[in-house]
């Protein structure tokens, strides 16, 4: 299979659950503290991150949590955080100068940073209060956290069962994925790669995925078009101008929120005979029970789209690791 | 001037303003209460109105706020919500179905709702708690809500101030601006009528503003299409698909988040020669004073917009009214 490293991705999945007794350390020793409320902070596609850990905790726990965004955060502040805050932040590089701020921002304010940083030589690094160094697999190591903190809050008795089912099978399962994707990723390539402009939709987990997969895949690295829109906003504006040829691709996971992705799916046919559906449900995950499998529905459609993503480099010779300004120029 | 109606809306800026009293009756009232939380609930257009109030808040204050989207809410649920939750919602129908679930499902919570609700012969309107029917003016209405609250926690010593000012000078303030800004509207409608897309930012409570106009103006009632992303993300994604010829549209506000839409227009020349600013910085207010034109920028560039939808629609033929699916289609 095109640019499908088997082993290199069962590792770094199996790798990242292995981060869980460092994770369990450090949220446990702050559980001991009181803790007023858990602000996920991000920019761009950790945003996008922190959105879906924010739904999944919503689900299930009465933790007050929220998402911020650093820019955001650095002109307007927030006075919800200060002292008995435990934010987490998560960086590639260690270096995004908005991060960097806001966690100076936060720290003045009396809150505490867990920071899964991939690079340990780094400002950010350096700056974190807890620090986990390990590359990739940012919205799992997320889930890691809010899991802990649930578990703590007497909120998610099958934790350990969950995990348990993870470490045995995820890695496994998601390279399944791949795999039975990649007929389905290559023709939606084909049919694609040249849209003048797509719309993804999703709610639940999947939004912050179809936030994400706009903005930081296909606008950032294919330089394609495209909006993103929740399902349940959908119906409130974006449909008027769906017509029969416009791309639309719904993603739809298997949480709360799958009915409002369901409601697009059913009603786009309708209207529209350009659309994809890309359905956590439609593929296999063996070994992980039924139960569990809203919490990872969001890994199954970015192993889809990991496809999508190979093929599309590879039809519009477009390296995926170009950029036209971004760290290109001052701004 | 095509269009404008100037005694309507002086009447109804005036006839919102005057709504205070009312408002200010409910909300001492339910100060008097234990206050937990307070939550704006919405969906397409009054969430994106839910997103701008929340900015405001977040500010100037230490009360508990949040958007909630209705759709989500009634999958999801929120266990921050119930007994000393404050929930307020505006509606011009007083029958959007995921409205009426969601204000049900808060009820059965223990929540309160304030709600605006155009229509006093509806569904919402006997459903809400406390009832105000006024036509129009939602942004302001939610503003005069949370404007309260935060006097009555201390947060907001210049609220008479403040209102006294918009009760002198508001109506006239933005009649102005609409007819200050028609030249360019006009020029902007001609320029932009037929674009393949056109990308809209903001941040701050311009971000609703934004969300808003994208969305419900120029898809859902010109059938245009639009992509709108927040100053702070525009640098994380989306920039890298803008280009000489892509059509851009800055929306700048005075309140916390301007420097983030200033650092969008200083970027923009560099790469794009197709791009347009509204900025409320370029509109006079006269009688209010500068301090207070952050909280009112949200009204002026929306009083730009109401011109170039006068123009689009003329130059389009494209009578804003219609709609080819919302409420034409069961779905």
């Amino acid at each position: 299979m095109y640019k499908f490293n088997e082993k290199e991705k069962r590792d770094n999945v199996n790798g990242a659950l292995a981060l869980r007794s460092q994770i369990n350390r450090i949220v446990d020793s702050l559980w001991k503290k009181e803790i007023k409320n858990i602000c996920w902070l991000g920019i761009g596609g950790t945003y996008a991150s922190a959105l879906q850990v924010v739904v999944h905790m919503k689900e299930m726990s009465e933790l007050n949590c929220f998402a911020e965004n650093a820019a955001e955060f650095n002109v307007t502040g927030n006075k919800q955080i200060g002292k008995g805050t435990v934010v987490i932040i998560s960086s590639v590089t260690g270096t995004t100068q908005e991060i960097v701020e806001a966690v100076n921002n936060m720290h003045k304010a009396g809150a505490e940073v867990i920071g899964f940083i991939d690079e340990k030589n780094s400002v950010l690094a350096e700056n974190v209060d807890y620090l986990i160094c390990y590359k990739g697999q940012e919205q799992l190591k997320f889930y890691m956290v809010a899991d802990r903190f649930m578990y703590n809050n007497k909120e998610f008795d099958l934790y350990d069962q969950f995990y348990k089912q993870l470490e045995e099978h995820l890695a496994e399962g998601l390279i399944n994925v791949e795999k039975q994707a990649d007929k389905f990723a290559l023709e939606f390539a084909e049919k694609h790669h040249d849209d003048p402009i797509h719309y993804y939709v999703g709610s639940g987990n999947q939004w912050g995925e179809v936030y994400s997969y706009g903005m930081c895949y296909m606008e950032e690295m294919h330089w394609l078009r495209t909006k993103t829109i929740t399902s349940a906003d959908f119906f409130h504006g974006t449909l008027e101008i769906i017509e029969r040829d416009t791309p639309v691709t719904v993603f739809i996971g298997e949480d709360s929120q799958r009915a409002l992705s369901e409601r697009v799916k059913n009603f786009l046919p309708r209207i529209c005979a350009n659309y994809s559906v890309i359905d956590s449900k439609d593929y296999a995950m063996e070994g992980i029970d039924s139960k569990f499998r809203g919490m990872i529905s969001f890994m199954i459609t970015h192993a889809v789209t990991n496809r999508i993503d190979a093929h599309m480099e590879k039809i519009n010779c477009h390296p995926m690791e170009i950029r036209r300004y971004y760290r290109c120029l001052d701004y």
